[in-house]
């Protein structure tokens, strides 16, 4: 009944690749069905301006998209000479959600800046830059804790999030984007490895819904998150 | 226990007011508590280039701040020569939720345009230009009406919004500036006056949540936004 | 005999209403008929860079208009991406005028920005303005006094500014927008209190005009800055 | 007494040099002692879309300046990515000026677009390019007329501006740039050859004026456009 | 000798592999040793407006380069709101280098946009977008002729770069970024697959050179242009 | 043969004129037949910051084209709000092509900048734009010197340049427009005033070239630079 002929609560195909960049101190490529991410994390040792002798650290993201990673092509956001309302959500999103899952003071005063590029698109992209965001950035803190720069562990759990929608009348997990473009409502969650809520956002599409369907997508969001966890530990 | 001294459950006062200005076909001051947001709606005679043709018409908006309607000044978004991130993702919120609770059919190939300016700001500045944006737009849609150019009432419900967080461990209504900056986390819900959800946003600002408080939160939305469909009703 | 009904030397309603907002520290809301202007003035500890140990202080103005502030919809100038040539123009004239009532030394080295928003517009923006402005910035300075940051006051006259012009081959004062667009010739006056000239800024949109319609202008600004002096001293 | 050492009334050098590019329609190089300006007048078949099927002409004008026209460099405004508000206002009063010389209807649904490009500056580069603008605008023309395409003369009257200004308390014509910068009050002046007033640019930079000090600034200004018209006569 | 160790006319390795993108008509990833660059090929029915009518088609390029594909992050582009002049240079040069291989009537009244970003960064990425870029275009063209669009093949050659320099007194190829660093002259050749000159550029970086050095330079150019072409030949 | 009627090696008229503008520290207007060009050089006591402490000095360029320089008016990059990738790439090549005749050393940490402002074009601009900018930055050296403030000639040769191209299949020296426009190749050729070669870029326009064709530019180029050095040592 889904386009994808997946079941309701059926995850696409999950693949972490890591160190996919010989420059970047955390990177890897994530791919979940057909959308491809790549995600770097770069070490700063300043912090932002507005955090300077706070000894707090910071963490931030910028997400962009290749002009062909859909199937008809966009504009590039640099010739165009601005980033699109949509990118500049989508990658204030990320920074959040990530900084959701560190300790500030173990990090110290510094940033680490994720970048999430997709490769190629179909539904879901800022779920999964999210997920390959994070194994970037912990691959990133492995190396200022080995260096001994950081002595205590600021990665407090894993991040990682999903998209789950009504489809059809349909509780569904994961939408592609053939079921992403008909869903009647469609939400992105974002939780910790230990299922803790970071961010919940839900769009009526077309449709209103209901407190009883916000909890079903939630189940389905909470089952289909211990999955991206299960790989994102595979990949470290 | 809250800053501002008021229960747990309990919203700022309400004052909308019409007819603000004598140029807009739909217009309204909202105040809730401190802040206060200034609302038009303009018919423009032409939709949006994606939807000609196709008989479907279009409602969006736009969202400013005076520079000086927070406590320190802000620049001008005209003269940094762009608007940020942040007002952004409101305006396209602000224009998603109000499209929620329109027939585009009977809207017919037409575009609104509902402006919702800041003039002074105390936290919730996107709920209430939400909540007084519906006004400005049934207004201006009533015009149309009046005029005979739209025959069947596009509008098929009350829109409006609500930001509750959890402040201190306990959860709140209706949050003002400080409670805002101190909230753990914090989350703006969108309601038909019926009681359907159009749009949840919950953000972890410091701690992450659990789903038993999303529900206590849903609750507290639940009845402030009853309260201000009352306000919309008395206004109009 | 003209559109407005008005005497050819009538000047519209005034109103000053002072202490409009509540962070500002000082403002007014200044309606000329249905020209209506909030002007908010904000004190900053700095001034411009390149007063940099003079110990001379600045006052400079931004000016702004609602995009419904007119008939028909202007766009935003924050989306556009810039400010207009006509915006930079009149919030440059705003801060010289008001400059020009100051002294700098007594102001210490300091900056007062002066932000003038248009809520609804029907001719003589500017003049509005200038008036409004000033009042906001008295009463900012007024804090200054009283918290002893300044012991001598540095505001050494009233500033106030009206339009006049040749409709239909006659003299008239504080055009409207309705006879704006159809006066031949039409000049912006700024006085002080006592009568001094600040800046006069005469046009010929469509008939030149002679050193006597010139005069004959003047002499109608002279009374109407009279008429607005006294309302900003009624104001304050 | 001045700076210059020139007499209170007296006029620096003028010389307008023509066909000086051979593009253009039209051009000049006027030389206002070390001000040197270069302006060209380029025809266009088309009018601006607003003025579409009105059957009217338009005049406009661009002003530049090169980056070391000045004592020290200025940023190239193409490189800045904007202009600045100071020569947005300069063009658009060089705009108006010249259509004020101008019959719209006996040129045509045409534009004529005159650029003035600052090659030296020492004060009064905006009178400077009026005067320079509008030979390069009577030669276009010329040419339209000779071509047979418009057949009554579209210029009505010569234009020409000069600055003057109160320097040491005295009025002084024609202010060149180390007068400008020490003058308490100083004003732009555009006459037509019969001595019509177009445009009054009046400022107190320092010190307010009173009408008799207007009045005399006037009588010089009128006295230097009669040299600076006999300069145009004797170029064309 | 050579920091990479590598003979002075050694090429890196070369990698083509092709169809990495579902989305667009051609694709590839080319690795020149650890340059990287993902390059897609988009149709577009439509030729660029100054061609309209003409019966010409076109073939235009864009360049990109993810922040972290170097040592240290790059600012993106869409942030900065502007393509560097370094990107608009190469992209121009990727463009022209293509059209040279290709017959534009053949082609017909459409647009081929080749995009070439660059994943992984070290060296003579403008040769490795120009040589990948052709593969993306060679297969779209395909897909071209294989659905009957076009009748006659409008790809008249291969086009391949690579660059060449004198490092520590010896001419070397393909130079990496260490070598490219340190090298006094570097030069990039663009080629036909029957080796005629589509591009020299050679330019001084410390040390100007001879035509002798020249020659020499041209020598391993045209032995490396060998190995790509052969290295395209097998892509397709 | 040639459009111009010149012979196939001859080069325009050339005439440098300098000390045209007052306030540069090196000027001239350098004239290569219809092509004028106006090249300043201004001193600055600062080197750009990324050779903060270096000792080393720096030479940068920047260029420009009145809007109405060519036979159609080009929009003015200011007002479009940015320079093309034609202006600049053509501004970098004239910064390198000047800072291969400098030492950087003997300059010290200061800055040179010039630049080049097409007044007239007719081809070759970016070639006259590096043949007058090389005489601009002698006459500002000289005044270092002359001051004591530089003690050994940063100055290490001649740098001016020619456009050479294959024209109805004859190689012919110093393009002009007509000539440029139908050229199947065009190269710029920068030399120094011994005949080292700084830069050369060559480019089909239409049809490859063979190195035997290179080599005939070459040889043209090198006489042509040999009479433009000839005049750049007349005027200084």
């Amino acid at each position: 009944m889904r386009p994808s002929g997946r079941k309701l609560d059926e995850m696409r195909a999950i693949s972490i690749e890591t160190g996919v960049t010989k420059h970047a101190e955390g990177s890897c490529l994530i791919r979940c069905g057909d959308t491809h991410v790549l995600c770097t994390a770069t070490i700063e040792d300043k912090a932002p301006s507005f955090l300077k002798g706070t000894g707090l650290g910071w963490v931030t993201a910028e997400y962009g998209m290749l002009p062909r990673a859909t199937n008809t092509r966009n504009r590039r956001e640099a010739a165009a000479g601005k980033q699109s309302g949509r990118t500049q959500e989508i990658q204030r999103l990320i920074g959040r959600a990530l900084r959701a899952g560190v300790d500030r003071v173990a990090l110290g005063e510094r940033q680490i800046v994720v970048d999430c590029d997709v490769i190629q698109a179909d539904g879901g992209t800022r779920c999964a830059a999210i997920t390959g965001g994070w194994v970037a950035l912990r691959l990133a803190v492995n190396k200022l804790l080995k260096a001994g720069v950081v002595t205590s562990d600021p990665i407090v759990d894993h991040v990682a999030a999903v998209s789950c929608g009504i489809y059809a009348g349909q509780p569904i997990a994961d939408l592609d984007y053939a079921e992403d473009s008909e869903a009647g409502t469609d939400g992105n969650f974002i939780l910790t490895g230990r299922g803790r809520l970071i961010e919940v956002q839900m769009s009526a599409e077309g449709a209103t819904f209901s407190r009883d369907e916000m909890g079903r997508l939630l189940d389905l969001a909470e089952a289909g998150i211990a999955r991206l966890v299960e790989a994102q530990k595979a990949a470290i």
